[in-house]
């Protein structure tokens, strides 16, 4: 099914695609790169900067097209293979992946030396080098096409931003601004471009709902070495409540002001990441006559090592979340069997509302039974709704925005009520040692999640299975769920992981047209302490606390598979998943439920 | 005690760096680099080239100089730490870590934006560039000023090289000549410039003894795209049988013909590997107008994969091995107890050369007892030679050249007659159980070995332990014992591990002034047959086969430490051992003293 189609548009996909190609070739054009991002190339955009799903029908999270004069592509990843298939149509749209077969060799490939057109403000510099490398010709569009046949296109969004209190947050945007400032100040660096706005949320203490899911006021903001900000942000978001919270250090602009900004920074040396901000920043610095220095976004590790407070917060909140979880695994074991995958995620989002905090889902809940679940990143609507049926494997994928964090954790349990097979429990058994394994390390200061990530697949591995995905990402302080700079992923990150990251740990195995599982919980990484041993080195050394709390689902646990080490680890986690959540269960049935389900293998 | 004092020269220490010095300041440089490598960049050079351990003293096998007017540091990895401080004289020279204090960052310190001289046939222009970007400037020197003050420099090695007969090489240079013109061919280089010694050797089916341990005939070789070869080798070192060996598509040219060959190559596209071949090379094609095509050396990945006949020399060569080891291993915990560490090592190349096939040492054995084993590259001689007294830790790290294959092994035993104290054992133990952990890996084709060495720490890692090298490198057909392009090591290193290729696993625990332990075996990837279960992608799994065949003292072994599979795994490792070498075993007690040794924890 076409989801594009859902939208109130006249045009088909075809027509869609011929009027782009018509624009383009007006403008002498060969084509055009079409990504998935919007202006702050972050994960979740408003629906005014859903071009990739308005143009082909793709919806995913991670994806771009290439539209050529005679054929066109679009591109996504492992998760999505399945999806990309049902939502593209094929007569248009040749489905390739991001990595096997990347967008800039293909269109080499299909036409060498062309001249495409793309959106400066949706794409980073290093994804046009990719095509310039493959002997393409890249030029800024002034108008991106799509928006001129995008006759309904929706408009830009105006929430207003809201203070992100001190208590919450842990430091004050005045010592966090500081403390960036010198950071620039050290280098040299006069001012830094800030487009990411997570980080400007992070920075300014600040919270939004511009976008579905992550609580940001969408804007750009400018840091000056001396510790100031301009934030470009339309007036409208910003009540008379924020104005004063932002203080006189911060100076509020309209987006229209940035050409302008960026202007005056003659001779200046600017901060600015050129893989994480729009390429339009770069050239326009450039044209300005500022020196770049090409550096990570300031805020990104700062924003990714948790205060004392947000770590309090995390455990707060994950333990408040653990109560709906709970909650909603019982009722999944003893609800009567008419449910579906809509109606059991509503559920969910039930059981969430009733916790104190909470202000929303952190990413659409994944719930996926039988064969849907191998779908990695499977989103269910109504036509692809389907019952939860007894005797399968149901999987779900979750979380939610709190005041004080972000939860994200997914359990994969068997309907029944009969027994499930061997093979099922040998895969879900394989998938938690690898979870297990992981959870329990301890690892030096200066590792990184590269050299962690094969621990969570080695018993899937010992059979000659694996699974197409990473093993962990960031999670966010009421922030965006998926953050960086850290990951538990195979790919060279040279990041290591510090005390304070959050962490997500979420090994899987996907049998297609079968089932799929996936089992998660969320890490802080914090000090180890290691008692009985004295290290001969003074290097520090860190481990991982579990902040998730809920019970792996016995009945596809095979205990002969499991070491002593891993069966002990289960079982103490399930006694304070049962210590941590029982007392807050106020139904008898609920509470019994969760003391059989966290008794002892 | 300065190892330097041990050559003929009347030079001091001091006089040495003063007389460089004085040339330097004569030829307006401020300062020189002086790595260890000689003209192929290689492992082990010949006297000759022994220039960093003439002027410093330190013998180590990864080392580099900088010599300013007025100071002057020698650099190493952790390693060499200890052993630099004992060869170097402190008021000469500053001592450094090459990587935590790199000779580019030293060196900008002590004399910003100076001009250092370096010899461009002993560096790579990766080197260099490292110290351009710390704003230093590099002058290749016409004459090295260290080989016009080392009056008695020995004079280059002239050993025959000679024919590795097909039986052992299991492809014909004619084969692989040809395999890799065509990947010469494929992507439109017109030539090869190959500068390693061990891949002349591959590539020609030859072996020669110009350095020990590594059985090559030092030259270079210009491999064309039409398959033949331009061998620049002393006439003197090609007897009339090789000759004849190398065939009418390897025309021998001497060592001054190399500036001519290149300058004929204007016009052409020639691949050189940049960071892997001396400067002087790519200096010299850009003058001469070859268009440069920075590529690895073609032979390395080739000559990394062994072939079936090659795999087969090295299990054969391994179990032979084995009868050496193993007999070495009975001999040290029954004898007298008058050894010395120089006395065990001379024991040990006794009993290998009473082995079929053998060629030599494969490099200089570490035979270290108590505290030296804490040394971790320790090199016995006489001066610090010492006895191997009862009750401590003796580690000896040895491996041996035959005609088929190349071996490496480290055990570490308790010399007894007491028990040892329960930290050794708890110590012994972890190492243990990350070389058994890594043993049993199976893995996905496309895995790194950055991806996998953090198995061989685990155990350490959790009681806040660690080692500070490697967990294993790549080893030769009777050839380099340190052999490219893969590795398993924490820095990224993207070669991914292929059928084939032969690597060390020896993880180890040092306690400086106490003791060191390191468990080595070398392992064969092998795929993997996985049987009962069906693979659901169809991606090709791989797995280690054991080649070293020896027992792990059970006396050091914390029985309660181990898992289930990890003790299993010992115990058929123990089986194997003595099923391949009991049988070899000539003399009754050494054949009992194995059984017992093997038997089941």
């Amino acid at each position: 099914m076409d989801h594009a189609g859902a939208t109130p548009t006249s045009l088909t996909p075809a027509e869609k695609l011929a009027a782009v190609r018509a624009l383009l070739a007006a403008d002498g054009l060969d084509g055009m790169i079409v990504p998935r991002s919007d202006e702050h190339l972050g994960e979740y955009v408003p629906p005014a900067a859903e071009r990739l799903a308005w143009l082909t029908g793709f919806t995913g999270s991670a994806g771009m097209a290439v539209v050529l004069a005679d054929t066109a592509a679009v591109f996504s990843d492992g998760r999505y293979t399945l999806q990309l298939e049902q939502q593209t149509a094929g007569a248009l749209w040749q489905r390739a992946h991001l990595v096997a077969s990347p967008p800039a060799e293909w269109a080499a490939k299909h036409a060498p030396g062309a001249t495409l057109g793309y959106d400066p403000w949706l794409l980073a510099e290093p994804v046009l080098a990719a095509f310039t490398k493959a002997g393409l010709h890249c030029v800024p569009l002034e108008r991106n096409p799509i928006d001129a046949v995008w006759a309904d296109r929706p408009s830009p969004p105006m929430a207003p931003a809201r203070p992100h209190p001190l208590e919450d947050a842990g430091e004050s945007s005045a010592d966090k601004r500081e403390r960036l400032a010198k950071t620039l100040r050290d280098v040299g660096q006069d001012a830094a471009v800030i487009t990411d706005p997570a980080s400007i949320a992070w920075l300014l203490n600040i919270r939004g709902s511009d976008v579905e899911f992550t609580p940001v006021a969408l804007g750009f903001a400018m840091l000056q070495a001396d510790g100031q900000v301009e934030l470009f942000m339309a007036e409208e978001k910003l009540p008379a409540e924020t104005h004063a919270w932002l203080g006189n250090q911060v100076q509020p602009s309209p987006r229209e002001a940035l050409p302008g900004a960026l202007a005056r920074l003659a001779g200046k040396t600017v901060r600015v990441d050129l893989a994480g901000s729009p390429a339009w920043f770069a050239a326009r610095l450039r044209e300005a006559g500022a020196t770049l220095a090409d550096a990570p976004d300031p805020c990104l590790l700062p924003k990714a090592c948790k205060n004392a407070a947000e770590q309090r917060g995390a455990r707060d909140c994950h333990q408040r979340d653990a109560v709906a979880l709970c909650r909603f695994l019982h009722w999944l074991e003893t609800a009567p069997g008419h449910d579906t995958e809509l109606s059991a995620a509503a559920r969910l989002v039930a059981f969430r509302e009733a916790v104190e905090g909470f202000r929303g889902e952190s990413f659409p809940a994944i719930s996926s039974a039988g064969e849907h679940g191998a779908v990695i990143h499977y989103r269910v609507d109504e036509a692809s709704n389907r019952p939860i049926n007894p005797d399968e494997v149901y999987l779900i994928d979750s979380g939610a925005q709190f005041h004080d964090g972000t939860t994200d954790v997914t359990r994969t349990v068997w309907t029944g009520p009969s027994a499930p097979p061997e093979s099922l429990r040998d895969r879900y058994t394989r998938v938690l040692k690898g979870h297990v394994t992981l959870s329990a390390l301890t690892f030096p200061q200066g590792v990184a999640g590269a050299h962690l990530d094969a621990f969570a697949r080695a018993a899937l591995w010992q059979v000659g299975l694996d699974y197409d995905h990473g093993t962990g990402h960031g999670v966010g302080s009421y922030l965006s769920v998926h953050e960086g700079p850290a990951r538990i992923h195979r790919d060279a990150n040279p990041v290591p992981l510090a005390a304070g990251m959050i962490l997500s740990n979420e090994p899987g195995f996907y049998l297609p047209g079968s089932y799929g599982i996936r089992i998660e919980n969320l890490l802080l990484v914090v000090p180890a302490e290691l008692d009985g041993v004295k290290p001969v080195a003074a290097k520090p050394f860190l481990r991982f606390e579990t902040l998730t709390l809920a019970p792996y689902d016995r009945r596809l646990i095979a205990p002969e598979l499991l070491s002593a080490d891993e069966r002990h680890w289960i079982d103490r986690y399930h006694a304070r998943v049962l210590d941590a959540v029982g007392p807050s269960l106020a139904d008898d049935g609920e509470r019994l439920w969760l003391q059989a389900a966290c008794r002892p293998l």
